[in-house]
């Protein structure tokens, strides 16, 4: 047997409570193992622990299985009557048979050896206060991000100073100010409604000089150039009004240039009560930018003008965590996503999630986290993470050839078995964001656009699209994908047929419980043609979805079955190249 | 190359801070790989995420290495130099080479692919808050566990009154009471400073109706049969003289019959204030002892007396830590051992941890975990657990005669794989317990026990003997691991050599720091012979101490080096079967 591709723990996503009563067990295992068995039952079967009981499980076979590149990713539910769990396995391939414990794998022959030890996996107890819980109404919302500066001026009285006149073509700069504000995204809510979008993520909107905001001059007031308190709560009731909910950028990571503790240590340096505020070195500080390089204090990357906050201190946790309370309690806001939330304290990140869900027990706490983010997953920091690794791999099938159908099942398999289901539900999946190329800058064609997007909202968790994403916006790194929302020729009906289609993904994605659902698999029917996608979601006993899309250039013969619920190059039982068929099957 | 022997994770024991500056990565491979690089950096040298950037880190080989069953574990410290690490690694075996990142492996080819996304593995900042650690004086302690009853009757005026004669020889049954308590202890605290002890663990002394005092009555109380809290005072006063460190055993999961609050809700029903201060499904209860067994309400094991405590319940938790509060602060102990640690919330061993370690940093908190304990070893819950694993291993030796040097090798390796250094620091390492069966009487002979013990106090950790451990007393399964200390033999000197040796054993284990070290290797000189111990503690540049035990029945020639710290059947470079060997050795 493959010793080595076999793996188990009692913990995280091998091992956890789904809710009160149901513990989700899943092992990994080479191709080689043909049969999986669970032997389980209560600790105290036989007696309290060291008393030389002899114990004995119920063995039960594991059915439910994933493909991973290399291995196989067995899944299994299970009730224990009183709450707590011990089990060991039994994995056969076709030769041989082996029992696997905590401490190794143990023959038939030395499981009779007495006094030798056999560690079973034990999942002592499911404390209800331990069971990880994300909000429901998550997995129910299509986001659409709004980059404030860009996406429409309801309120031209409020504009910066510098304002430049909106740019309905063409690259913008990291400088320019367009006007953009709260007022006008409230005037935009009808639009957004028919869209089908019925949840807002606005990117920072707290005082700060820059027009991104991600340089916060001031936590406590809304940027007089976006609006203000009441503008923003006006915001949120004309939102919820619509069922749309609003989620915010919390950037505490780092704070602006101008926050008033920062200049406060500018000026007085460790006199300053707000010294120990920040992560600081060394004091006086380089004047020409290579303060953060030198590590006199540090800073969000390498930028001098950007200090990373201390929420090592617990002044700073507790002012943070304040600030969001607020949000909460007083915005009515119904998420919070923290902006470099790798680098933050856990010791934060868990204050805050104590704080606000005694607030709002159904507030979602988003992190911006880009890789595997398993220690801010487990139940008491974030309900989910922005999915990059997801959108990545949906792009890197379209950018790279040689991937197979397989291969796609395997990268999506991966992303969805790192971490527990109820966070899968509730991931915030993106293809991209204020933060990347566009995905329409990163596609060869508006084909295979519409492929990618298609698939997003197919996969569990929660879909995002970025303002404009229903136009097929273009735009590349940061600063040239924040361009202005080219609203004259959207009104004009320019991109009518573009939005339609968009529009129509989403309202399916609403409506369709099981495009939503967490369970799907991979039947693989059409392994003779090397790149077509093909799953299935399934959670109802009587029908399951299925996706299909042709990554081939030769067009794919497709049985003809089921109600379609979207197609795009679908003809008479032929998909074409780059063409999507979604159709819902009665079994 | 064998990819599913890969492993790595930016989290857990795979990949920490060890301090504020370094950090410790570890990578599991299979025994095909030949060497190991990380290609590591900084996440901004090359711009901010999603950019575009094209980011380029240093290569640096891995060269510490440690062998398990099927894999080797690659280890490396690094210190980043602005607290953030971006890394992946390069993998060779003979023939091939492969990068591997987070998202799997990739060919020298795939490297060049532009977009295609190469997820690197993130340690994104180490912030000192989160940096796991644990107290320094466990390291230096040799631990000694009391069974208070049953260890010495230093005040006859508090024996309870169904007192039964103290019984020398022979065993005990579980509802016996001899009279032992706190004054004994004191007395025999010159005892036990000359045998070498530094540290005592005692099982539970609140008030309780049986000897073990694992069903607690009044959690605010010591049992009068013990003493008071003067007598307790005193003890730890006594012993802190002494340099003798005390700890306490905290009995969370569950309460006695008669604590009050239990009391309460057996007269009230639902009415009971207490009622959500247990776990209750159904009244009224069975009154034939099969609450448990029907669920009516959940008990520690099966035991209907032993209603489990609801630490779900913030009410509760808020008691049970202001209990430990009290023991750190007013009785002024060293250590709390929390009995059945695992099924408390971790949000109470959380709140715990908060509040003890803010009264003393040093306090050092032990949780009764038999299992892997990872989940309660991140640095905000225990300091250690129970070291069953370590010791069964070494135990498990001596019972399979079937394993070798190596599996010798790959089971210790694998216990001190499993959790970060700064916990392996302070493991509570031990062979028997009140709850198992005594060394004695799972050994064949002498030899074999002092040969265990040896083992076990050359490894990294805090080892702990049970009372009597050093007179090599004898006990099957509890109740019979809970016999008299038989004084009166002790005093005639008749376990002199036997309490000469362990004593050896102590100081040796006390004053020499390599055995205390947490770094060790097998450097296999002895593979001729099957079953020879060999390992090598090491720490200093200059020199390393080495131990050699001989399981093998024929004798084993040794080259001749060092100075000799300990030996037991070694004649003239011939180290006979069951002998052991330590010494200093100078490079």
């Amino acid at each position: 047997m493959e010793f080595n591709a076999v793996y188990h723990q009692a913990s995280d996503n091998y091992c956890y409570p789904l809710n009160e009563d149901e513990l989700i067990i899943n092992i990994k295992t080479g191709y080689d193992v043909k049969s999986v068995s669970i032997i389980l039952g209560d600790p105290f079967a036989a007696g309290i622990l060291g008393g030389g009981e002899h114990w004995d499980g119920k063995k039960e076979p594991i059915i439910y299985k994933k493909r991973l590149k290399n291995q196989i990713w067995w899944t299994t539910t299970v009730r224990p009557e009183y709450k707590r769990l011990k089990y060991y396995f039994e994995l056969q391939t076709g030769e041989e048979s082996w029992f696997y414990f905590e401490d190794g794998f143990v023959s038939s022959e030395q499981m009779h050896l007495e006094g030798r030890s056999r560690q079973c996996f034990v999942f002592p107890w499911m404390n209800p206060c331990d069971v990880p819980r994300t909000p429901a109404w998550v997995n129910d919302t299509v986001w659409y991000q709004i980059f404030p500066d860009r996406f429409c001026n309801g309120d031209p009285s409020n504009d910066p100073e510098n304002v430049v006149l909106w740019r309905e073509h063409g690259s913008v700069t990291n400088e320019e100010c367009f006007g953009g504000d709260l007022a006008g995204i409230t005037d935009k809510l009808d639009y957004l409604q028919n869209l089908g979008i019925n949840g807002l993520y606005l990117t920072p909107i707290n005082e700060a000089p820059s027009n991104h905001k991600y340089d916060t001059t001031d936590y406590t007031k809304i940027d007089p150039r976006f609006g203000d308190e009441e503008t923003f709560k006006h915001l949120v009731k004309e939102a919820h009004k619509r069922g749309i909910r609003v989620m915010l950028d919390g950037v505490f990571n780092h704070s602006g240039y101008y926050f008033a503790p920062w200049q406060d240590v500018l000026a007085k340096g460790p006199e300053s009560e707000y010294y120990d505020w920040f992560m600081i070195n060394e004091w006086p500080f380089d004047k020409n930018g290579q303060a953060a390089k030198k590590k006199q204090y540090y800073t969000f990357a390498f930028y001098d003008s950007m200090p990373k906050i201390n929420t090592n201190n617990p002044k700073v946790r507790k002012y943070f965590v304040d600030i969001c309370a607020n949000w909460v309690e007083n915005y009515g806001i119904d998420g919070i996503r923290l902006d470099v939330a790798n680098e933050v304290s856990h010791r934060f990140c868990k204050e805050l999630h104590a704080r606000v869900k005694e607030i709002n027990p159904d507030i979602y706490i988003l992190g911006e986290i880009w890789h595997n983010a398993l220690p801010w997953l487990r139940g008491d920091e974030f309900d989910a993470v922005m999915n990059y690794p997801l959108g990545q791999s949906i792009k890197d099938f379209w950018i790279d050839k040689s991937l197979t159908n397989e291969d796609f099942e395997y990268t999506i398999n991966r992303c969805y078995t790192s971490y527990m289901q109820q966070t899968n539900d509730v991931l915030f999946n993106l293809l991209d964001s204020h933060d990347t190329k566009r995905l329409r800058s990163d596609v060869k064609n508006l084909d295979e656009y519409f492929a990618q997007i298609a698939v997003l909202f197919a996969m569990p968790g929660s879909p995002c699209i970025y303002y404009g994403t229903e136009i097929a916006m273009e735009g590349s790194y940061d600063p040239d994908c924040r361009r202005c929302m080219p609203w004259s020729d959207i009104e004009a009906g320019k991109y009518a047929e573009r939005s339609r289609i968009i529009s129509t993904l989403i309202h399916l994605r609403r409506q369709e419980p099981l495009l939503k659902s967490r369970n799907f698999h991979f039947p693989n029917d059409y392994a003779a043609y090397r790149r077509v996608i093909q799953f299935q979601k399934v959670d109802f006993p009587d029908c399951y979805v299925e996706v299909l899309i042709n990554c081939c250039e030769e067009d794919v013969e497709v049985v003809p079955q089921g109600e379609i619920l979207l197609e795009r190059h679908y003809i008479d039982s032929t998909l074409l190249s780059n063409g999507i068929l979604i159709r819902r099957i009665r079994k």
